[in-house]
C-alpha cells in the first residue's frame, strides 16, 4: 500500500508493464487527488494525471494554477488556459510515444476518448489498475475514514439532542450539513428522512414536519481531508410502533452478519448475501432496494460494491460501507449504516456510535 | 421555447430526423429533469431518457422508483434492479430498431459508449441537438432563475450584515450554505474568500480569519426547484484600499460592457472580448483567469461559454453569467457577477442586487 502521492505514482507507474500499457491516464476527482494531492473543480473543464515510465504529469486548467502548484505530490505541472485550449493538446504532448493508454473508462468522456482514438491513440479499460492501488487503504487513509466517522457521530449527538416533533425535513437537513461543514468537511450530505419518507431511500428532504410516532432515517456523510465517512443512524419520534421495533431487530441482526462476513478473501456477493437473507426473509416488515454496502475512500461511493452480481474478492485494506435496510412504504424505513476495514483478522469498525434505536423525546 | 416535460419530449422528437437520428439518449442528470421532471442521484448508477419517434422512456435504478413515479413527465419508466443489472439491456431493449443514436458526448463515459457500439449502436454527438432546446429558456425557467437569484440577494444582505473581522473563511461558507438550504435550496455552493485568498478564483475556503483591510469575494451559487442562480459581489473589512478601489472600477465598466454586449445575434466570443479589453488593459492591478461567463439553468455551468474561442451565436431565451474578474496574487481578487437573459431587445438583469463594494463594519 503506497503511502502519499509521490509513492502512489511510482506504484501505478510499476503495474504498468504487466497491464500492457504505455500510460494511464487517470481524469476521476478522487484519482487526481490519490496522485496528486491535488483536488479539483472539474465541472467542464479537462482535468487529468498522466503517469508513463519515468515521468508523470498533472494536466489543469490555469484558472486552478494557486491549488496546483500547492499540491504535495512532485509530479510536473502542465496548464493550459481554458479560453483557448481543450486541454488536450497538452495532453497529447504529455503521451508522446505512449500508443496503449488506460484509461478511467466509468468516468473519460465519449468525446475525449474518441478524441484520443482519433489523434491515434489505442485505449484500454484500466478503472480496475488504478482501483488496485486505492482500493487498499494505507494506514493515513484508514485514519482519515476514521477522523470523518467521528465528525460524523459527533453531529448525530447534536442532532438528537435537537431534533423534536414539529422540525422541519429540509431545516434539518440543512442544519446537519452546517455543522458537518463547521467542522471542516469539504463536502456533505445528510440525508435524514422523516416517517413513510423514509421508505424512499433516495428521496429528497422536503417540507414536512417531524410528528409523534415517525421514525427518522439519519443517512449523514461527509468528506473530511479528502476521506469521506458514510454512517445511518434510526430513531423515533416518541415511543416506537411495534413495526419499528420489529424492524430495527431484523435490521440490526443483517448488519451483525454481514460486517461479521467482511473479511479478506470474502467476496462481495458472499457479504451481500449475509444480510440479504435476513432482511429478505421478512416481507411482512418490508422490502429490500439495496445491496449491502460499497467501498469508500476518496469517492464517497467506490468499487466493489456488494450487490448480488458481484465475484469481486474483499482484500486487506479495503473500506467498506455495511449498510442493510428494510422499507415499507406506509411506515418507512430503517437502515444502519457503518464504515468497516478489512483487517487481516477480519472486520474493524471505524467507528464506537451506539447503533440503537434513538427515542426522541424521551 | 417548449415547456414542461412532454413538450420537451415533442420537441426533441421533432429535431431528430433532421439530425439524421433515430433516437437520444439523454444522460445528464439535468437533461433528464429537463425531459422528465425527475432529478436523480447518479453516481455509479445509469440513468437515461431515451427519446424515439412516438415514444419516451425513462430508464433509472429501482432504488429510485418513488421519485421517478412522482415526476411529472408523461413518459415510460423502465426501473431495473442495480444489484443484478447495470440498466444497459434495458436500455438496448428501448432502443430496439433504432441504429444511430445521438448521445451526450460530453457526459456519456467511454464504458458505457463502448458497450452501445459493441451491441451494434451507432453513436453520433448529440450534445448540441438537446442543448438547442435546453439552452433557450421559456418563461418558467427565466422565473426559475430570477427566484434562485433572489435567495442569494438576500443571503447577501444577511451576510454582510453578519460579516466582520475576525470571522472564519470556512464558517461564513457553510453560514451561508445553510441559509441558502433553509431557504430550500437543493444545492448551494457558497465562495467567500477573504483577501489574498481571493486571487485564487477557485480556492477552497479554509480556517483563515477576515482581517481588516481584507477584501471579501463572495460568489454563491444556489439551486431552487431546479434552476439555479450564481452571483458575485465584494466587499472590504473597513475602507477599500486604493486597489480595491480601483480594481473594482475596472471590473464595473468591464462588466456593463459585458452585459451590453449580451444580445441576441452577438457571439461568445464577442460577449468575452467586451470585458476582457477592459479588464485586460490593467495588467498593474492584476490578471484576468477567466472568460466572461457561462450559460446557466438547470446546471450551473452549461453550454455555451463566453470565452475567446467561441463562435456561438446568442439566441434570445439563452441566460448567462456575466462575471469579469481581475486577480492579484499580493491583494486578492475583485469579480462581479449577475445572470442575464438574453431579451429580444438585449439584456435583461435578473436580479436588481447593488454592485457597490460594500464596507463592512462601517
Amino acid at each position: 500500500m503506497p503511502s502519499g502521492p509521490d509513492s502512489r505514482v511510482s506504484a501505478l507507474d510499476s503495474l504498468l508493464e504487466d497491464a500492457g500499457l504505455d500510460a494511464v491516464l487517470a481524469t476521476k476527482d478522487a484519482s487526481i487527488a490519490y496522485l496528486s494531492g491535488f483536488w479539483g473543480l472539474q465541472l467542464e473543464r479537462f482535468f487529468g494525471v498522466v503517469v508513463r515510465p519515468g515521468g508523470a504529469a498533472l494536466i489543469a486548467p490555469s484558472l486552478d494554477r494557486e491549488s496546483v502548484n500547492a499540491a504535495p505530490g512532485g509530479l510536473e505541472r502542465v496548464l493550459y488556459s481554458a479560453g483557448v485550449s481543450n486541454g488536450l493538446p497538452e495532453l497529447f504532448e504529455r503521451l508522446d510515444g505512449a500508443k496503449r493508454i488506460g484509461v478511467e473508462e466509468d468516468h473519460l468522456n465519449y468525446a475525449r476518448s474518441r478524441a484520443l482514438i482519433e489523434a491515434g491513440y489505442e485505449l484500454v479499460p484500466a478503472t480496475d489498475v488504478v482501483m488496485r492501488l486505492r482500493e487498499a487503504k494505507d494506514a493515513e487513509e484508514v485514519e482519515g475514514v476514521r477522523r470523518a466517522c467521528a465528525h460524523i457521530q459527533a453531529v448525530y449527538e447534536e442532532l438528537w439532542a435537537s431534533l423534536a416533533v414539529g422540525a422541519i425535513e429540509s431545516d434539518v437537513n440543512a442544519h446537519a450539513d452546517y455543522l458537518l461543514k463547521r467542522r471542516g468537511a469539504r463536502d456533505a450530505g445528510s440525508h435524514i428522512l422523516f416517517g413513510r419518507h423514509a421508505a424512499d431511500s433516495h428521496g429528497s428532504p422536503d417540507g414536512r414536519a417531524l410528528a409523534a410516532g415517525d421514525v427518522v432515517c439519519a443517512d449523514i456523510s461527509a468528506q473530511f481531508d479528502g476521506y469521506w465517512g458514510d454512517m445511518t443512524r434510526v430513531a423515533t419520534a416518541g415511543e416506537p410502533s411495534d413495526w419499528a421495533r420489529s424492524a430495527w431487530a431484523v435490521v440490526k441482526e443483517a448488519y451483525d452478519a454481514a460486517v461479521t462476513a467482511t473479511r479478506p478473501g470474502a467476496t462481495a456477493r458472499q457479504v451481500d448475501a449475509a444480510q440479504r437473507e435476513i432482511v429478505g426473509a421478512h416481507p411482512e416488515i418490508g422490502e429490500v432496494l439495496h445491496g449491502a454496502g460499497h467501498a469508500i475512500g476518496l469517492e464517497i461511493h467506490e468499487p466493489p460494491f456488494l450487490v448480488p452480481n458481484s465475484p469481486a474478492t474483499l482484500r486487506e485494506g479495503m473500506i467498506f460501507t455495511i449498510e442493510p435496510g428494510i422499507y415499507n412504504s406506509a411506515q418507512g424505513g430503517i437502515r444502519l449504516e457503518d464504515d468497516v476495514l478489512v483487517g487481516p483478522g477480519g472486520p474493524v469498525l471505524l467507528s464506537d456510535a451506539p447503533l440503537d434505536l434513538r427515542v426522541l423525546g424521551s
